[in-house]
C-alpha cells in the first residue's frame, strides 16, 4: 500500500503534495454518490483527473456486471435459522442502493474465504441486481454476510451529512510559553484559546518538579490496579488531599471523571432498589451514560429549573432512592446550577445529591474546590482547610457526592469522587470501571496533588483568571459580538451553524494564529454551535486585544449575527434577550477578587499582574508593545522560575 | 472530629496505637451483630472495652427507645403516590431488622432537616417497632426517606460476608531497584512479584527519558479533549506506532483499555443492526460490560470453546452482524486463545473478531505485538516492521479488531484499539467514551511510543521474561506446588479458598518480604482463589530461589493443598488432571527464545543474563551470595545506565 503511494507519488503531481493526513481524511470524508450511494471526497476528486476518471469508470463497469447474489445458504451450518431482516437493519444497509466505492480499502467481506468460489462477491446492499428497489425490502435475500465495511461508512456518512464529523486539530501547547502552541509544524505558533488547563497548572514549575522527582524513583506506570500492586502512597496522598479539599470523609481517584461519573452512576443507580435519578437536561455525556448504564429510571429535569425539579421530585414516593445529578458549572454554556436550592429540595424529597464540579475546582471557592465551596466564601475562607466541624451545613458540607477532575485547572489528568466513607467505599468495592483498570501512574497522582494544595494555598491564579475573563467578554461585548451571557468563567460565542462556526474556528486558526475549537452537535444542540472561549490567566493584555480584534474580523468576513441581530430575531439561548444581563453577573463577586472601588478592570488585572505570586505564574509583561508576533515570541519565552 | 478524636487519643492506649488508617478500616467493616443488624469491627472491640462498652451500651438503650415512625406523609407534597416496597427492596432494607449502629458516621438521614421535629428519627428498617418483623414484609410503612448509610453499609456488609471484601496494599515500586518496592515505610523493602509492568518498561531508560522531556517541552496534561485542544503530535505518533505494530490502517488511544473494551463494544453493539456479540467466558470485566451497555444479544461461549462457539454462531442468521469477543492470553489462568481457529469461525459465518490482546502485546511476537503476531513468528520475524502488503492472510492480518494497553507490558497507562481506517474512525466518531474525556496527557503518550518503538525493536526482554517463568513453574512444579497448567508468561497458584489465599498472600508479604496479591471473587470464580506470579526480566535467579523457598514455607505453615492432593481429589481447572501438562507447552517455543540443544534453563538464563542488551534492562547479578537483604539491596541499586 506504501509502496504504491510512493510510486504513485513521483507520477501525480496532486499526490506529491498532499499529505498522508489529507490524503487519508479525504478517503474516508464521504459524500452522496450520484448514483445513489456514497463516495469519498478523494474519489470525488479523482473523477476531475484525466488519469483516474478513466480507472474509476472501468471499476464501476466491472462491479456492476458481477453476479451479486451467489446461493450457498444451504450450504452454511444453521441457515435453517435464517431470519427477514426488520425495517431497523433495512435502514442501515440501503438495500437496493448502488454499493458505496468508498470502501476505504478494508472490508470485511472483501477478505479471501476458502468456502467462497468467487472473491469478488459483494453484500446484498451492492446495486446491480436486475432492476435496482428503493427503499427497505423485507423480502431481501438473507443469505450474505453483513456488510461492516458498509456499516462504518454509512455511519460516517451520516456525521459528514448532518456536519457533525470531527476534525481534529494538531496543537501541541508550550509549557514555556503558554498559553502558545505549536502546530503539526514545531516552528508555527498560534495562542490557544479554548483549553480547559484552565490555571496554566500543566505548566506549573512545582507540579513539573513533583512530577519529575516521582518519575525518577517510581517510574513511569503504575503497574496494576489498585487490587493488585497498583496501590501506592501516591493514591493515599492524593485522595487524602481531595476529602481534605471537599470537607469529606473520603475520597476515590479514577481514570478520568468521565469513568468516575459513569462507574458512580450506573453503581449506585443499578444497586439501590428502585433508583431513580433526576438528570439536569445539560448534564455532561458522562452523567448521561453513567444513568443509562445504570439501568435505573431517568427523569430528566429542564436546566436548572427548580420548579419542573420539584414537580419532579414529588411525583415520587418518599422512600425512592433518588439521586439528584447536576454539574455547577455547565461548561459549554457557563450557567451555574442553583445549588443550595437543589439540596434543600434534596432534603426535603429525600434525594440525594451528585454534583459534578469537574469545570468548577480549581476555579472557584477561596481554596478552589468549587461553586460549593464559593458559595460560602467567607467561611471557607477564615481557615486553612477544609474540616467537617467548622463548616457543617455549608453547601458543600450538604453535597452527598462531588465529583471532579484533575484534568482542567489542576493540569494533569484523571477524576475522582468524594463523600463519605461507606458511599466511597461502596463504589470503590463494587465499580468494575475502578475495580478493574490500572491506576493513575504515580507521578500523575503526585503532581494533581501538588496542583491541588498549591491551589488550595492561593486563590491568584483564579482571580487572574477571573479578571481576564470579565475583560474579553466585556470587550466582545462592547462589539455587539454574541456572548452567552452566564455567571462564569466560559465565554461561549453564539454562531447557530454548524459550518458557520467550524469556518469561523478555521478562519481564526489560519489567518489570526488563535485556536478556538467550535464546538458542534452533539456536545452542544443543532441550532446552538458556538465558539467556546476560555481565558487564562496567561492571557495577557495584548494577547485579548489580538482576540477581540480577530473575533471581530472574523464575525465580519463571515457576516456572523451579532448580539443585536439575536436581538431583531427575539433573543436565542439568552443572547439578545432582554434581562439576561441578570444572568451575567459574575459568581466572583469585585470584593472577591479584590476589585477596589472606582477601579477599572484593566487597573485591577495590571495590579494582580504585577503582584509578585502572579508573575510566577506566567512571564512578566514587558511592555505595551504593538502586536507583532516578535513582541508575543518575547514576552512567552521568558523562563518561569520555581515558586518558592 | 479529628479534635475529638486527638482528645481520645491521649486518654485511650488503644486509640494512641492505632493508625488512622486502620481506624477506618474497623469502623466500614462490618459484621452481623447479636440482633440481627451489623456492627463495625470497631464497635466489636468497643464492646470489649471497659469504658466504652458502658456508652455503647447506653446509646443501644437510647435508640431503641426512640419514636421509630412519624407521621409526616400529609405534609410532604406528593406523597399521594407513595407504592408499597416491593421483595426486592425489601431484601435491601432487611426490614424489621435492628438497625445497624454502624452508620460510619455519616447518614444522609441523620442531617439536620428543618422540617424535621426529631432529628434522631431513624429508617424503617430500625428496631423497636413494637415486635420485630422478620422476613420482607410488604405493608411496612412507606412514609420515611430511603437510608442511604445503611445501603452503603449493607452492601458493604455482604462484600466482609463472601470474603470479597478488598483490603490494597500500599506498595510502591521503586524505578531504581526494580522489582522491589517500598511498602507504607519508605525504608521497608519488599519484592514485587504480581505487578503487570511485565517487563520493567516502567524504569526503562528510553521510556522515562522522553517522558521527561515530553513534560518540560509540553506539560502536564493535555489539557483537553481530543477534539477541543487536545490532539497533538503525540497522539498521532502513537496511534501511528500502534496501527504498524499491528499492521493496521489506523489506531485509537483511550484512557485505559478498560475504557476502549468497553466503548468499542458498547458502541458497535449498539449502532449495528441486531448485532449478537459471542463473549468468551472468561472475558473481562470490561468487555463484560461493554457488552451489556451496548443492548446487544450476549452469546457466553465456553472458554476457548471451538465446538460451543460454533454451535452458537450456526445458531444465528448468516446475515446478522456478530462479533466474537475474546483474549488472546487470559491473564487469571494463563490460557491462550485459539485465535486462528476462530478467525476460521468468523470467516465461516460472516463475523468479525475482538481480540483484547492487553496481556499480550511487549510480550509475545518478535515485534511485541501480542500472541496474534506470534501465530506467525517467522513472517513477521522476516521483517522490520509489520505491513499489510507482506502479511496479508497472517493470523493478526485476519483479526478485525485488535484492544491493548500501554499500562502493562509498555509500562505507562492508556488503551487502544487498531483495525480498518473505517472502524476506527467510526468509533472515533460516535463512542462517547472516547469523545467526552481529556486526552491522554502527552508525556504518557511519548513515553508508551518510545516503549513500545523499544520493545518492537529487541525481543530480550521478553525472552528473559520467559525464561524466567519458565524456571520459576518448574521449581515450584517440582515441589508439588499446583501451578495451573498454561502456555504464557502467568504463574497462578491454586489456593481455592478466599481466607486461604488472603493469609498466603499477607504470610508471604509480612513473613517473606514477597508481594504477591490474592486473587478472590469477582476477578476469578469462587472456589478458584489463586496466588497469581508474574515474573519478570527484573527477577533474578537469587529472588526466584526466594520466592520458592517462601512459597514452600507458606504451602507448609498453611497446609495448603498440594498438586497431589487436588489429583487425589480428581483434579481441578487444570491442577492434578490426567494430561494437562499438553496445556504447559510454552507459546514460546524453544527455538525462538534461542534455547540451544541440550542447555539447561538455567544455562540459558545465564546467557541471556550475561547479555549486554539484557544487562541495560537490568542490573548485573554481583554474585551466587546467599540470600540476605543485603545481598539483594546491592543488587538492585545498582545505577541502570542508558540504552544507546
Amino acid at each position: 500500500m506504501e509502496a504504491l503511494l510512493q510510486q504513485s507519488r513521483t507520477m501525480c503531481p496532486f499526490l506529491k503534495r498532499t499529505s498522508p493526513t489529507t490524503l487519508r481524511t479525504l478517503s474516508t470524508a464521504t459524500r452522496p454518490s450520484p448514483g445513489g450511494g456514497t463516495m469519498s471526497n478523494l474519489q470525488v476528486l479523482g473523477r476531475r483527473c484525466p488519469v483516474m476518471s478513466k480507472a474509476l469508470a472501468v471499476q464501476s463497469a466491472r462491479l456492476s456486471g458481477t453476479k451479486r447474489f451467489t446461493s450457498r445458504a444451504a450450504g452454511v451450518a444453521g441457515c435453517q435459522s435464517l431470519r427477514v431482516p426488520t425495517g431497523k437493519r433495512a435502514l442501515h444497509t440501503t438495500g437496493g442502493h448502488p454499493a458505496s466505492l468508498a470502501s476505504g480499502g478494508y472490508e470485511k467481506n472483501e477478505q479471501g474465504n476458502p468456502n467462497l468460489a468467487n472473491p469478488l462477491r459483494s453484500s446484498p446492499t451492492a446495486a446491480g441486481v436486475g432492476t435496482a428497489v428503493r427503499g427497505p425490502r423485507p423480502e431481501a435475500p438473507t443469505n450474505e454476510k453483513f456488510n461492516y465495511g458498509n456499516f462504518y461508512n454509512v455511519e460516517l456518512e451520516k456525521k459528514h451529512k448532518d456536519k457533525s464529523y470531527r476534525y481534529f486539530n494538531n496543537i501541541n501547547r508550550l509549557a514555556k510559553e503558554f498559553p502558545r502552541a505549536h502546530t503539526a509544524s514545531a516552528e508555527e505558533r498560534v495562542t490557544v484559546w479554548c483549553s480547559n488547563d484552565y490555571l496554566g497548572m500543566g505548566r506549573n514549575p512545582q507540579v513539573l518538579d513533583s512530577m519529575h522527582k516521582t518519575l525518577d524513583t517510581y517510574g513511569a506506570g503504575a503497574g496494576g490496579t489498585r487490587n493488585i500492586s497498583g496501590h501506592n502512597q501516591h493514591a493515599v496522598a492524593l485522595e487524602d488531599t481531595l476529602a481534605k479539599l471537599h470537607g469529606k470523609e473520603a475520597a476515590l481517584v479514577f481514570s478520568s471523571c468521565f469513568v468516575a461519573n459513569d462507574a458512580t452512576l450506573a453503581t449506585l443507580g443499578s444497586k439501590m432498589p428502585d433508583c431513580v435519578i433526576l438528570s439536569d437536561s445539560l448534564n455532561h455525556a458522562s452523567m448521561i451514560q453513567g444513568i443509562r448504564h445504570s439501568g435505573a429510571k431517568k427523569m430528566v429535569f429542564k436546566h436548572n429549573d427548580l420548579e419542573d425539579l420539584e414537580a419532579k421530585l414529588a411525583s415520587l414516593p418518599l422512600n425512592t432512592p433518588k439521586i439528584i445529578a447536576f454539574e455547577s458549572v455547565y461548561s459549554m454554556c457557563g450557567s451555574i446550577a442553583p445549588i443550595e436550592k437543589i439540596c434543600d429540595l434534596s432534603d426535603k424529597y429525600g434525594a440525594i445529591t451528585f454534583l459534578d464540579e469537574v469545570h468548577a475546582v480549581g476555579m472557584y471557592g477561596p481554596h478552589g474546590a468549587g461553586v460549593a465551596e464559593h458559595l460560602d466564601y467567607d467561611v471557607y475562607a477564615s481557615q486553612d482547610t477544609a474540616s467537617p466541624q467548622n463548616t457543617k451545613g455549608t453547601v458543600q458540607d450538604r453535597i452527598d457526592i462531588i465529583t471532579g477532575t484533575l484534568g482542567k485547572a489542576y493540569g494533569c489528568v484523571g477524576g475522582y469522587i468524594a463523600g463519605s466513607a461507606a458511599m466511597v467505599d461502596t463504589i470503590r468495592s463494587l465499580a468494575p470501571g475502578f475495580i478493574f483498570t490500572t491506576s493513575l501512574p504515580p507521578a500523575t497522582m503526585a503532581g494533581a496533588d501538588t496542583a491541588i494544595q498549591y491551589q488550595s494555598q492561593q486563590p491568584r491564579d483564579r482571580i487572574l483568571q477571573q479578571l481576564h475573563t470579565r475583560a474579553v467578554k466585556t470587550a466582545l461585548s462592547d462589539l455587539d459580538i454574541p456572548v452567552i451571557p452566564n455567571p462564569s468563567h466560559i465565554v461561549p460565542l453564539l454562531v447557530g451553524d454548524a459550518e458557520l462556526a467550524k469556518q469561523a474556528s478555521d478562519k481564526l486558526l489560519e489567518e489570526h494564529g488563535i485556536y478556538v475549537q467550535a464546538i458542534n452537535y452533539p456536545t452542544v444542540p443543532r441550532g446552538e454551535e458556538r465558539l467556546r472561549i476560555t481565558p487564562t490567566p496567561g492571557h495577557v493584555k495584548p494577547l485579548r486585544e489580538h482576540l477581540v480584534q480577530a473575533v471581530q474580523a472574523v464575525w465580519n468576513d463571515l457576516g456572523l449575527k451579532r448580539t443585536s441581530d439575536w436581538k431583531n430575531l427575539g433573543g436565542f439561548v439568552g443572547v439578545g434577550v432582554e434581562g439576561a444581563e441578570a444572568a451575567n453577573r459574575p459568581i466572583w463577586e469585585d470584593t472577591q477578587l479584590g476589585l477596589q472601588a472606582g477601579e477599572t478592570l484593566e487597573g485591577a488585572v495590571a495590579r494582580e499582574f504585577n503582584d509578585a505570586a502572579a508573575q510566577a505564574v506566567m512571564p512578566p509583561l514587558k511592555a505595551a508593545t504593538p502586536l507583532t508576533e516578535k513582541a508575543y515570541s518575547g514576552m512567552n519565552s521568558t523562563p518561569v522560575g520555581v515558586v518558592a
